[in-house]
Protein backbone atom coordinates (compact mmCIF):
# COMPACT_ATOMS: atom_id res chain seq x y z
CA UNK A 1 0.00 0.00 0.00
CA UNK A 2 2.82 2.31 1.11
CA UNK A 3 4.79 1.71 -2.24
CA UNK A 4 2.06 2.83 -4.74
CA UNK A 5 0.53 5.58 -2.55
CA UNK A 6 3.81 7.65 -1.85
CA UNK A 7 4.82 6.77 -5.86
CA UNK A 8 4.37 10.33 -6.43
CA UNK A 9 2.15 10.84 -9.46
CA UNK A 10 0.22 13.90 -10.16
CA UNK A 11 -2.15 14.19 -7.17
CA UNK A 12 -5.15 15.51 -9.59
CA UNK A 13 -7.44 14.41 -7.49
CA UNK A 14 -6.86 15.39 -4.34
CA UNK A 15 -5.71 19.21 -5.77
CA UNK A 16 -9.52 19.64 -6.94
CA UNK A 17 -10.98 18.98 -4.17
CA UNK A 18 -8.81 21.14 -2.02
CA UNK A 19 -9.30 24.03 -5.07
CA UNK A 20 -12.74 23.63 -4.94
CA UNK A 21 -12.43 23.92 -1.10
CA UNK A 22 -10.58 26.80 -1.39
CA UNK A 23 -12.70 28.73 -3.91
CA UNK A 24 -15.84 28.34 -1.65
CA UNK A 25 -14.33 29.73 1.23
CA UNK A 26 -12.39 32.97 -0.57
CA UNK A 27 -15.69 33.81 -2.03
CA UNK A 28 -17.30 34.03 1.17
CA UNK A 29 -14.04 35.05 3.61
CA UNK A 30 -11.85 36.92 0.94
CA UNK A 31 -8.63 35.60 -0.04
CA UNK A 32 -6.28 34.35 2.76
CA UNK A 33 -3.50 36.56 4.42
CA UNK A 34 -0.04 35.25 2.71
CA UNK A 35 0.14 32.64 -0.15
CA UNK A 36 -1.20 29.67 2.14
CA UNK A 37 -4.26 27.52 1.37
CA UNK A 38 -7.39 29.52 3.63
CA UNK A 39 -7.11 27.24 6.80
CA UNK A 40 -10.78 26.55 6.45
CA UNK A 41 -10.10 24.14 4.14
CA UNK A 42 -8.61 22.08 6.32
CA UNK A 43 -11.68 20.17 6.63
CA UNK A 44 -11.69 18.64 3.47
CA UNK A 45 -8.23 17.35 3.82
CA UNK A 46 -9.45 13.38 4.62
CA UNK A 47 -11.60 13.75 1.89
CA UNK A 48 -8.73 14.40 -0.30
CA UNK A 49 -6.76 11.45 1.04
CA UNK A 50 -9.50 9.20 0.40
CA UNK A 51 -9.81 9.91 -3.13
CA UNK A 52 -5.97 9.74 -3.54
CA UNK A 53 -6.50 6.28 -1.94
CA UNK A 54 -9.45 4.86 -3.99
CA UNK A 55 -7.47 6.39 -7.07
CA UNK A 56 -4.24 4.62 -6.15
CA UNK A 57 -6.02 1.44 -5.74
CA UNK A 58 -7.74 1.36 -8.87
CA UNK A 59 -4.29 1.80 -10.50
CA UNK A 60 -3.18 -1.10 -8.88
CA UNK A 61 -5.93 -3.04 -10.06
CA UNK A 62 -6.22 -1.70 -13.33
CA UNK A 63 -2.21 -2.66 -13.92
CA UNK A 64 -2.91 -6.40 -12.94
CA UNK A 65 -2.42 -9.10 -15.86
CA UNK A 66 -6.20 -9.69 -15.62
CA UNK A 67 -6.52 -6.00 -17.03
CA UNK A 68 -4.23 -3.29 -18.74
CA UNK A 69 -1.26 -6.18 -18.07
CA UNK A 70 0.94 -3.03 -17.40
CA UNK A 71 4.65 -3.28 -15.34
CA UNK A 72 5.48 0.29 -15.26
CA UNK A 73 3.45 3.30 -13.30
CA UNK A 74 4.64 6.52 -12.12
CA UNK A 75 8.49 5.62 -13.39
CA UNK A 76 8.83 2.65 -11.07
CA UNK A 77 7.42 -1.53 -11.86
CA UNK A 78 3.82 -2.06 -11.06
CA UNK A 79 3.01 -3.21 -7.65
CA UNK A 80 2.33 -6.81 -8.87
CA UNK A 81 5.38 -7.42 -10.64
CA UNK A 82 7.36 -6.91 -7.37
CA UNK A 83 4.89 -8.80 -5.08
CA UNK A 84 2.86 -10.74 -7.29
CA UNK A 85 -0.81 -10.85 -8.14
CA UNK A 86 -2.52 -11.36 -4.90
CA UNK A 87 -0.74 -9.22 -2.55
CA UNK A 88 -1.52 -6.40 -5.21
CA UNK A 89 -5.06 -7.48 -5.47
CA UNK A 90 -4.88 -7.15 -1.38
CA UNK A 91 -3.12 -3.91 -1.31
CA UNK A 92 -6.05 -2.40 -3.63
CA UNK A 93 -8.41 -3.94 -1.44
CA UNK A 94 -6.87 -2.47 1.94
CA UNK A 95 -6.53 1.01 0.29
CA UNK A 96 -10.30 0.56 -0.64
CA UNK A 97 -11.33 -0.05 2.90
CA UNK A 98 -8.78 2.44 4.33
CA UNK A 99 -10.49 5.25 2.42
CA UNK A 100 -13.95 5.11 3.69
CA UNK A 101 -12.56 4.39 7.15
CA UNK A 102 -10.64 7.61 7.02
CA UNK A 103 -13.88 9.84 5.48
CA UNK A 104 -15.87 8.00 8.50
CA UNK A 105 -13.03 8.94 11.08
CA UNK A 106 -11.67 12.56 10.16
CA UNK A 107 -12.57 14.89 10.91
CA UNK A 108 -13.38 13.87 14.17
CA UNK A 109 -15.77 14.92 16.62
CA UNK A 110 -19.41 15.23 17.40
CA UNK A 111 -20.90 18.06 14.96
CA UNK A 112 -23.79 17.07 13.68
CA UNK A 113 -23.70 19.11 10.54
CA UNK A 114 -19.97 18.19 9.79
CA UNK A 115 -21.41 14.52 10.24
CA UNK A 116 -24.03 15.24 8.16
CA UNK A 117 -21.59 16.62 5.40
CA UNK A 118 -19.49 13.30 5.99
CA UNK A 119 -22.33 10.86 4.76
CA UNK A 120 -23.05 13.01 1.74
CA UNK A 121 -18.92 12.40 1.08
CA UNK A 122 -19.14 8.52 1.65
CA UNK A 123 -22.18 8.03 -0.25
CA UNK A 124 -20.69 10.64 -3.10
CA UNK A 125 -17.44 8.77 -3.52
CA UNK A 126 -18.81 5.14 -2.96
CA UNK A 127 -21.41 5.99 -6.14
CA UNK A 128 -18.25 7.05 -7.81
CA UNK A 129 -15.96 4.78 -7.10
CA UNK A 130 -18.27 1.95 -7.86
CA UNK A 131 -20.53 0.09 -10.54
CA UNK A 132 -22.19 3.16 -11.81
CA UNK A 133 -19.05 4.75 -11.70
CA UNK A 134 -15.20 3.88 -11.94
CA UNK A 135 -15.34 0.05 -11.33
CA UNK A 136 -18.09 -0.05 -14.37
CA UNK A 137 -16.41 2.03 -16.49
CA UNK A 138 -13.50 -0.15 -16.06
CA UNK A 139 -15.52 -3.27 -16.86
CA UNK A 140 -16.73 -1.81 -20.26
CA UNK A 141 -13.27 -0.51 -21.00
CA UNK A 142 -12.23 -4.77 -20.56
CA UNK A 143 -15.52 -5.42 -22.86
CA UNK A 144 -13.97 -3.27 -25.31
CA UNK A 145 -10.62 -4.25 -25.66
CA UNK A 146 -11.68 -7.80 -25.36
CA UNK A 147 -10.59 -8.98 -22.03
CA UNK A 148 -14.41 -10.04 -21.11
CA UNK A 149 -14.50 -12.50 -24.07
CA UNK A 150 -18.52 -13.27 -22.65
CA UNK A 151 -19.71 -10.06 -23.24
CA UNK A 152 -17.23 -8.03 -26.02
CA UNK A 153 -18.80 -4.70 -26.72
CA UNK A 154 -17.98 -2.05 -29.44
CA UNK A 155 -17.66 1.62 -28.79
CA UNK A 156 -18.67 4.34 -30.87
CA UNK A 157 -18.20 8.01 -29.85
CA UNK A 158 -21.31 7.89 -27.78
CA UNK A 159 -20.22 5.18 -26.01
CA UNK A 160 -16.37 6.07 -25.49
CA UNK A 161 -17.70 9.54 -23.85
CA UNK A 162 -19.72 7.23 -21.73
CA UNK A 163 -17.23 4.59 -21.00
CA UNK A 164 -15.28 7.90 -20.07
CA UNK A 165 -17.15 9.47 -17.68
CA UNK A 166 -17.36 6.44 -15.57
CA UNK A 167 -13.98 5.34 -15.95
CA UNK A 168 -12.22 8.42 -15.06
CA UNK A 169 -15.10 11.19 -15.18
CA UNK A 170 -17.13 10.49 -12.24
CA UNK A 171 -13.92 10.05 -9.98
CA UNK A 172 -12.82 13.67 -10.73
CA UNK A 173 -16.58 15.01 -10.64
CA UNK A 174 -16.59 13.55 -7.14
CA UNK A 175 -12.77 14.74 -6.33
CA UNK A 176 -13.99 18.51 -6.31
CA UNK A 177 -17.60 17.66 -5.32
CA UNK A 178 -16.88 16.65 -1.87
CA UNK A 179 -14.55 19.93 -1.70
CA UNK A 180 -17.26 22.14 -1.73
CA UNK A 181 -19.91 19.77 -0.09
CA UNK A 182 -17.10 19.43 3.17
CA UNK A 183 -17.28 23.20 2.99
CA UNK A 184 -20.84 23.83 3.43
CA UNK A 185 -21.60 25.20 0.26
CA UNK A 186 -25.00 25.20 -0.96
CA UNK A 187 -26.78 22.94 -4.06
CA UNK A 188 -26.31 25.92 -6.44
CA UNK A 189 -22.63 26.29 -5.81
CA UNK A 190 -22.36 22.07 -5.68
CA UNK A 191 -24.10 22.11 -8.87
CA UNK A 192 -21.13 24.53 -10.38
CA UNK A 193 -18.55 22.81 -8.87
CA UNK A 194 -19.69 19.36 -10.67
CA UNK A 195 -20.07 21.16 -14.46
CA UNK A 196 -16.51 22.11 -13.57
CA UNK A 197 -15.50 18.87 -13.33
CA UNK A 198 -17.25 17.41 -15.99
CA UNK A 199 -15.16 18.86 -18.02
CA UNK A 200 -12.05 19.34 -16.08
CA UNK A 201 -12.39 15.50 -16.39
CA UNK A 202 -13.65 14.82 -20.09
CA UNK A 203 -10.49 16.80 -21.14
CA UNK A 204 -8.06 14.80 -18.96
CA UNK A 205 -8.80 11.84 -20.61
CA UNK A 206 -8.95 13.35 -24.27
CA UNK A 207 -5.86 14.92 -23.17
CA UNK A 208 -4.22 11.33 -21.73
CA UNK A 209 -5.48 9.41 -24.93
CA UNK A 210 -3.31 12.45 -26.78
CA UNK A 211 -0.02 11.32 -24.70
CA UNK A 212 -0.65 7.53 -25.23
CA UNK A 213 -0.10 8.49 -28.67
CA UNK A 214 2.41 11.08 -28.47
CA UNK A 215 4.30 11.09 -25.16
CA UNK A 216 7.47 9.36 -24.43
CA UNK A 217 7.71 6.83 -21.28
CA UNK A 218 10.45 8.92 -19.76
CA UNK A 219 8.12 11.63 -19.15
CA UNK A 220 4.72 9.85 -18.49
CA UNK A 221 6.42 7.37 -16.03
CA UNK A 222 4.57 4.94 -17.62
CA UNK A 223 4.05 2.83 -20.91
CA UNK A 224 2.73 4.36 -24.27
CA UNK A 225 1.50 3.13 -27.26
CA UNK A 226 -0.75 0.86 -25.09
CA UNK A 227 -4.15 2.03 -26.76
CA UNK A 228 -3.52 1.09 -30.33
CA UNK A 229 -1.72 -1.94 -29.37
CA UNK A 230 -4.70 -3.30 -27.47
CA UNK A 231 -7.39 -1.52 -30.30
CA UNK A 232 -8.74 0.55 -27.73
CA UNK A 233 -10.98 3.48 -28.50
CA UNK A 234 -9.59 6.48 -28.15
CA UNK A 235 -10.00 9.96 -28.75
CA UNK A 236 -6.87 10.47 -31.99
CA UNK A 237 -8.55 7.11 -32.92
CA UNK A 238 -11.90 8.26 -33.72
CA UNK A 239 -11.09 12.05 -34.08
CA UNK A 240 -7.58 12.78 -34.85
CA UNK A 241 -4.94 14.63 -32.53
CA UNK A 242 -5.83 17.91 -33.78
CA UNK A 243 -9.83 17.88 -33.15
CA UNK A 244 -8.91 16.14 -30.13
CA UNK A 245 -6.86 19.02 -29.19
CA UNK A 246 -10.00 21.53 -30.08
CA UNK A 247 -12.26 19.20 -28.23
CA UNK A 248 -10.27 19.19 -25.18
CA UNK A 249 -10.22 23.17 -25.47
CA UNK A 250 -13.79 23.29 -25.57
CA UNK A 251 -13.26 21.79 -22.18
CA UNK A 252 -11.15 23.97 -21.20
CA UNK A 253 -13.70 27.45 -21.68
CA UNK A 254 -16.74 25.35 -20.88
CA UNK A 255 -15.31 25.21 -17.64
CA UNK A 256 -14.03 28.44 -17.13
CA UNK A 257 -17.44 29.80 -18.26
CA UNK A 258 -19.04 27.92 -14.84
CA UNK A 259 -16.19 29.09 -12.76
CA UNK A 260 -16.75 32.85 -13.97
CA UNK A 261 -21.13 32.48 -13.88
CA UNK A 262 -20.53 31.21 -9.95
CA UNK A 263 -17.85 34.03 -9.12
CA UNK A 264 -15.05 31.08 -8.37
CA UNK A 265 -12.77 32.56 -10.34
CA UNK A 266 -10.29 33.47 -7.09
CA UNK A 267 -8.52 30.64 -6.44
CA UNK A 268 -6.53 27.65 -8.90
CA UNK A 269 -9.68 25.77 -9.94
CA UNK A 270 -9.10 27.78 -13.76
CA UNK A 271 -4.87 27.03 -13.39
CA UNK A 272 -5.75 23.39 -12.93
CA UNK A 273 -8.20 23.38 -15.91
CA UNK A 274 -5.28 24.80 -18.09
CA UNK A 275 -3.16 22.56 -17.00
CA UNK A 276 -5.30 19.87 -17.83
CA UNK A 277 -4.87 20.98 -21.11
CA UNK A 278 -2.01 21.89 -21.43
CA UNK A 279 0.14 19.06 -19.74
CA UNK A 280 2.54 16.97 -21.19
CA UNK A 281 2.43 13.90 -18.46
CA UNK B 1 -22.01 -8.96 -8.68
CA UNK B 2 -25.60 -10.37 -8.62
CA UNK B 3 -24.36 -13.62 -9.56
CA UNK B 4 -22.19 -14.04 -6.49
CA UNK B 5 -24.19 -12.58 -4.29
CA UNK B 6 -27.28 -14.09 -4.88
CA UNK B 7 -25.84 -17.42 -5.07
CA UNK B 8 -27.39 -18.28 -1.66
CA UNK B 9 -24.55 -19.05 0.69
CA UNK B 10 -24.84 -19.18 5.12
CA UNK B 11 -25.38 -15.40 5.30
CA UNK B 12 -24.45 -15.85 8.96
CA UNK B 13 -22.58 -12.42 8.92
CA UNK B 14 -25.92 -10.61 8.23
CA UNK B 15 -27.70 -13.03 10.55
CA UNK B 16 -25.55 -12.08 13.42
CA UNK B 17 -26.41 -8.85 13.01
CA UNK B 18 -30.11 -9.03 12.53
CA UNK B 19 -30.05 -10.93 15.46
CA UNK B 20 -27.96 -8.63 17.86
CA UNK B 21 -30.51 -6.18 17.39
CA UNK B 22 -33.32 -8.45 17.78
CA UNK B 23 -31.87 -9.32 21.11
CA UNK B 24 -31.07 -5.69 22.47
CA UNK B 25 -34.27 -4.68 21.16
CA UNK B 26 -35.78 -7.94 23.21
CA UNK B 27 -33.80 -6.66 26.21
CA UNK B 28 -34.82 -3.55 26.24
CA UNK B 29 -39.21 -3.90 24.80
CA UNK B 30 -39.44 -7.60 25.65
CA UNK B 31 -40.41 -9.93 22.55
CA UNK B 32 -42.26 -9.06 19.40
CA UNK B 33 -45.46 -10.22 18.94
CA UNK B 34 -45.89 -13.34 16.93
CA UNK B 35 -42.70 -15.23 15.78
CA UNK B 36 -41.51 -12.50 13.70
CA UNK B 37 -38.27 -10.41 14.08
CA UNK B 38 -39.45 -6.66 15.96
CA UNK B 39 -39.84 -4.26 13.24
CA UNK B 40 -37.32 -2.02 15.80
CA UNK B 41 -34.12 -3.84 14.30
CA UNK B 42 -35.02 -2.95 10.69
CA UNK B 43 -32.54 0.06 11.31
CA UNK B 44 -30.05 -2.48 11.10
CA UNK B 45 -30.93 -4.53 7.88
CA UNK B 46 -28.55 -1.83 5.69
CA UNK B 47 -25.63 -2.72 7.55
CA UNK B 48 -27.01 -6.47 7.78
CA UNK B 49 -26.60 -6.36 3.68
CA UNK B 50 -23.75 -4.35 3.26
CA UNK B 51 -21.61 -7.04 5.36
CA UNK B 52 -23.16 -9.38 3.25
CA UNK B 53 -21.75 -7.50 -0.14
CA UNK B 54 -18.40 -7.07 1.87
CA UNK B 55 -18.25 -10.65 2.40
CA UNK B 56 -19.12 -11.81 -1.22
CA UNK B 57 -16.52 -9.18 -2.54
CA UNK B 58 -14.04 -11.03 -0.27
CA UNK B 59 -14.82 -14.65 -1.14
CA UNK B 60 -14.72 -13.38 -5.10
CA UNK B 61 -11.20 -11.99 -4.42
CA UNK B 62 -10.13 -14.94 -2.70
CA UNK B 63 -11.03 -17.37 -5.09
CA UNK B 64 -9.19 -15.76 -8.06
CA UNK B 65 -5.98 -18.04 -9.28
CA UNK B 66 -4.30 -15.36 -8.07
CA UNK B 67 -5.12 -16.28 -4.55
CA UNK B 68 -6.72 -19.39 -3.17
CA UNK B 69 -7.52 -20.57 -6.92
CA UNK B 70 -11.06 -21.98 -6.24
CA UNK B 71 -13.05 -22.96 -8.70
CA UNK B 72 -16.37 -23.99 -6.92
CA UNK B 73 -18.37 -21.84 -4.55
CA UNK B 74 -21.90 -22.09 -2.96
CA UNK B 75 -22.31 -25.30 -5.54
CA UNK B 76 -21.52 -23.46 -8.73
CA UNK B 77 -18.40 -22.19 -10.77
CA UNK B 78 -16.46 -19.12 -8.96
CA UNK B 79 -16.98 -15.88 -10.84
CA UNK B 80 -13.74 -15.73 -12.04
CA UNK B 81 -14.19 -18.97 -14.18
CA UNK B 82 -17.20 -17.95 -15.92
CA UNK B 83 -16.38 -14.48 -16.40
CA UNK B 84 -12.62 -14.57 -16.43
CA UNK B 85 -10.34 -12.62 -13.70
CA UNK B 86 -10.47 -8.89 -14.66
CA UNK B 87 -14.34 -8.71 -14.58
CA UNK B 88 -14.36 -10.86 -11.08
CA UNK B 89 -11.91 -8.31 -9.65
CA UNK B 90 -13.98 -5.54 -10.98
CA UNK B 91 -17.25 -7.23 -9.65
CA UNK B 92 -15.72 -7.42 -5.84
CA UNK B 93 -14.64 -3.55 -5.91
CA UNK B 94 -18.05 -3.26 -7.45
CA UNK B 95 -19.95 -4.39 -4.42
CA UNK B 96 -16.73 -3.23 -2.15
CA UNK B 97 -17.98 0.25 -2.98
CA UNK B 98 -21.86 -0.40 -3.15
CA UNK B 99 -21.42 -1.89 0.38
CA UNK B 100 -19.96 1.83 1.68
CA UNK B 101 -22.45 3.57 -0.15
CA UNK B 102 -25.59 1.67 1.14
CA UNK B 103 -24.35 2.06 4.15
CA UNK B 104 -24.31 6.28 3.95
CA UNK B 105 -27.66 6.04 2.38
CA UNK B 106 -30.19 3.83 4.79
CA UNK B 107 -31.19 3.95 7.09
CA UNK B 108 -32.62 7.43 5.04
CA UNK B 109 -33.32 10.67 6.87
CA UNK B 110 -31.80 13.64 8.68
CA UNK B 111 -31.30 12.56 12.08
CA UNK B 112 -29.07 13.48 13.91
CA UNK B 113 -28.41 10.19 16.35
CA UNK B 114 -29.39 8.09 13.22
CA UNK B 115 -26.52 9.70 11.35
CA UNK B 116 -23.94 9.10 14.38
CA UNK B 117 -24.83 5.55 14.28
CA UNK B 118 -24.11 5.27 10.26
CA UNK B 119 -21.09 6.98 10.49
CA UNK B 120 -19.48 4.64 13.27
CA UNK B 121 -20.92 1.61 11.55
CA UNK B 122 -19.15 2.56 8.52
CA UNK B 123 -15.63 2.96 10.24
CA UNK B 124 -16.60 -0.53 11.97
CA UNK B 125 -17.15 -2.37 8.80
CA UNK B 126 -13.84 -0.05 6.90
CA UNK B 127 -11.71 -0.90 9.16
CA UNK B 128 -12.91 -4.41 9.80
CA UNK B 129 -12.69 -5.43 6.32
CA UNK B 130 -8.84 -3.32 5.58
CA UNK B 131 -5.61 -4.13 6.14
CA UNK B 132 -5.52 -5.00 10.15
CA UNK B 133 -8.26 -6.94 9.75
CA UNK B 134 -10.03 -9.18 6.82
CA UNK B 135 -7.49 -7.83 4.08
CA UNK B 136 -4.17 -7.96 6.24
CA UNK B 137 -5.69 -11.79 7.34
CA UNK B 138 -5.94 -12.37 3.80
CA UNK B 139 -2.38 -11.20 2.81
CA UNK B 140 -0.76 -13.38 5.89
CA UNK B 141 -2.78 -16.31 4.60
CA UNK B 142 -1.14 -15.98 1.28
CA UNK B 143 2.26 -15.71 2.66
CA UNK B 144 2.15 -18.69 4.58
CA UNK B 145 0.81 -20.61 2.05
CA UNK B 146 4.01 -19.40 -0.11
CA UNK B 147 1.87 -17.01 -2.74
CA UNK B 148 4.05 -14.32 -1.60
CA UNK B 149 7.41 -15.51 -2.83
CA UNK B 150 9.17 -12.26 -1.81
CA UNK B 151 7.76 -11.74 2.19
CA UNK B 152 7.12 -16.17 3.33
CA UNK B 153 5.95 -16.19 6.92
CA UNK B 154 5.75 -19.57 8.86
CA UNK B 155 2.68 -19.73 11.49
CA UNK B 156 2.58 -21.01 15.02
CA UNK B 157 -0.40 -21.49 17.12
CA UNK B 158 -0.65 -18.14 18.17
CA UNK B 159 0.11 -16.72 14.25
CA UNK B 160 -2.74 -18.95 13.06
CA UNK B 161 -4.98 -17.96 15.84
CA UNK B 162 -3.88 -13.90 14.84
CA UNK B 163 -4.44 -14.76 11.19
CA UNK B 164 -7.45 -15.86 11.49
CA UNK B 165 -8.79 -13.32 14.02
CA UNK B 166 -8.04 -11.01 11.06
CA UNK B 167 -8.88 -12.75 8.47
CA UNK B 168 -12.86 -13.73 9.43
CA UNK B 169 -12.81 -12.98 13.04
CA UNK B 170 -12.47 -9.10 12.37
CA UNK B 171 -15.56 -8.81 9.86
CA UNK B 172 -17.72 -11.62 12.21
CA UNK B 173 -16.95 -9.11 14.84
CA UNK B 174 -18.36 -6.12 13.20
CA UNK B 175 -21.02 -7.90 12.04
CA UNK B 176 -22.67 -8.37 15.19
CA UNK B 177 -21.48 -4.99 16.66
CA UNK B 178 -23.09 -2.71 13.71
CA UNK B 179 -26.29 -4.64 15.12
CA UNK B 180 -25.74 -3.68 18.48
CA UNK B 181 -24.69 -0.45 17.23
CA UNK B 182 -27.40 0.94 14.95
CA UNK B 183 -30.07 0.00 17.12
CA UNK B 184 -28.89 2.40 19.77
CA UNK B 185 -26.91 0.01 22.27
CA UNK B 186 -24.76 1.66 25.18
CA UNK B 187 -21.11 0.52 25.20
CA UNK B 188 -21.34 -2.08 27.46
CA UNK B 189 -23.91 -3.97 25.66
CA UNK B 190 -21.49 -3.39 21.83
CA UNK B 191 -18.50 -4.67 24.10
CA UNK B 192 -20.29 -7.91 25.26
CA UNK B 193 -21.88 -8.77 21.57
CA UNK B 194 -18.32 -7.97 20.35
CA UNK B 195 -16.99 -10.28 23.17
CA UNK B 196 -19.04 -12.78 22.36
CA UNK B 197 -18.52 -12.77 18.37
CA UNK B 198 -14.80 -13.26 19.08
CA UNK B 199 -16.01 -16.42 20.24
CA UNK B 200 -18.49 -17.53 17.49
CA UNK B 201 -15.40 -16.28 14.97
CA UNK B 202 -12.82 -18.37 16.07
CA UNK B 203 -15.47 -21.62 16.55
CA UNK B 204 -16.81 -20.73 12.95
CA UNK B 205 -13.00 -20.96 11.69
CA UNK B 206 -12.12 -23.94 13.59
CA UNK B 207 -15.37 -25.88 12.18
CA UNK B 208 -14.12 -24.57 8.86
CA UNK B 209 -10.83 -25.88 9.15
CA UNK B 210 -12.42 -29.07 10.29
CA UNK B 211 -14.81 -29.58 7.40
CA UNK B 212 -11.71 -28.96 4.83
CA UNK B 213 -10.54 -32.43 6.39
CA UNK B 214 -13.86 -34.30 6.85
CA UNK B 215 -16.53 -32.64 5.08
CA UNK B 216 -17.37 -33.92 1.43
CA UNK B 217 -17.84 -31.50 -1.83
CA UNK B 218 -22.19 -32.03 -2.09
CA UNK B 219 -23.09 -30.33 0.79
CA UNK B 220 -20.24 -27.76 1.46
CA UNK B 221 -20.43 -26.32 -2.00
CA UNK B 222 -16.82 -25.98 -2.54
CA UNK B 223 -13.37 -28.00 -2.67
CA UNK B 224 -12.36 -30.19 -0.09
CA UNK B 225 -8.82 -30.87 1.18
CA UNK B 226 -7.33 -27.43 0.01
CA UNK B 227 -5.57 -26.82 2.93
CA UNK B 228 -3.86 -29.18 2.82
CA UNK B 229 -2.96 -29.82 -0.63
CA UNK B 230 -1.94 -26.18 0.06
CA UNK B 231 -0.29 -26.96 2.92
CA UNK B 232 -1.27 -24.50 4.73
CA UNK B 233 -1.78 -23.84 8.99
CA UNK B 234 -5.14 -25.49 10.55
CA UNK B 235 -6.38 -26.37 13.55
CA UNK B 236 -6.94 -30.05 12.74
CA UNK B 237 -3.05 -29.73 11.60
CA UNK B 238 -1.75 -28.25 14.67
CA UNK B 239 -3.88 -29.81 17.27
CA UNK B 240 -5.85 -32.85 15.53
CA UNK B 241 -9.57 -33.18 14.65
CA UNK B 242 -10.65 -34.68 18.51
CA UNK B 243 -8.79 -31.63 20.13
CA UNK B 244 -10.06 -28.85 17.71
CA UNK B 245 -13.68 -29.83 18.35
CA UNK B 246 -12.86 -29.57 22.30
CA UNK B 247 -11.58 -25.80 21.14
CA UNK B 248 -15.10 -24.96 19.44
CA UNK B 249 -16.78 -26.45 22.39
CA UNK B 250 -14.61 -24.09 24.73
CA UNK B 251 -15.59 -20.71 22.22
CA UNK B 252 -19.97 -21.96 22.35
CA UNK B 253 -19.28 -22.01 26.41
CA UNK B 254 -17.91 -18.68 26.64
CA UNK B 255 -20.29 -17.07 24.15
CA UNK B 256 -23.18 -18.26 25.95
CA UNK B 257 -21.97 -17.22 29.12
CA UNK B 258 -21.07 -13.77 27.75
CA UNK B 259 -24.84 -13.39 26.68
CA UNK B 260 -26.11 -14.77 30.59
CA UNK B 261 -24.04 -11.98 31.77
CA UNK B 262 -25.29 -9.25 29.65
CA UNK B 263 -28.68 -10.32 29.34
CA UNK B 264 -29.06 -11.43 26.05
CA UNK B 265 -30.11 -14.54 26.13
CA UNK B 266 -33.83 -14.08 24.41
CA UNK B 267 -33.65 -14.62 20.78
CA UNK B 268 -31.13 -15.80 18.42
CA UNK B 269 -27.60 -15.41 19.10
CA UNK B 270 -27.01 -18.64 21.33
CA UNK B 271 -28.55 -20.73 18.86
CA UNK B 272 -26.46 -19.29 16.40
CA UNK B 273 -23.33 -20.40 18.17
CA UNK B 274 -24.23 -23.19 18.49
CA UNK B 275 -25.16 -24.09 15.01
CA UNK B 276 -21.66 -22.65 13.95
CA UNK B 277 -19.87 -25.25 16.19
CA UNK B 278 -22.27 -27.89 15.08
CA UNK B 279 -23.09 -27.15 11.32
CA UNK B 280 -22.26 -29.51 8.62
CA UNK B 281 -21.22 -26.95 5.55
Amino acid sequence: MRYSVFAGGKRLRPTLTLAAADAVVRRRDGPPSGDELSPAIGVAIPAACAIELIHTYSLIHDDLPAMDNDTLRRGRPTLHVLYGDGIAILAGDGLHAAAFTLLATEPAGDDAEVAARKLRVVRAIGEAAGPRGMVGGQAIDLQAGGQAPTHPVTLDANGLRAMHARKTGALIRASAVCGAVMTGSDADTVAAIDRYAVDVGLAFQIIDDILDVEGDVASLGKSTGKDAAAAKPTYPALYGVERSRVLAGDCLARAREVLADARLTDGWLGAIAEWVVTRKN
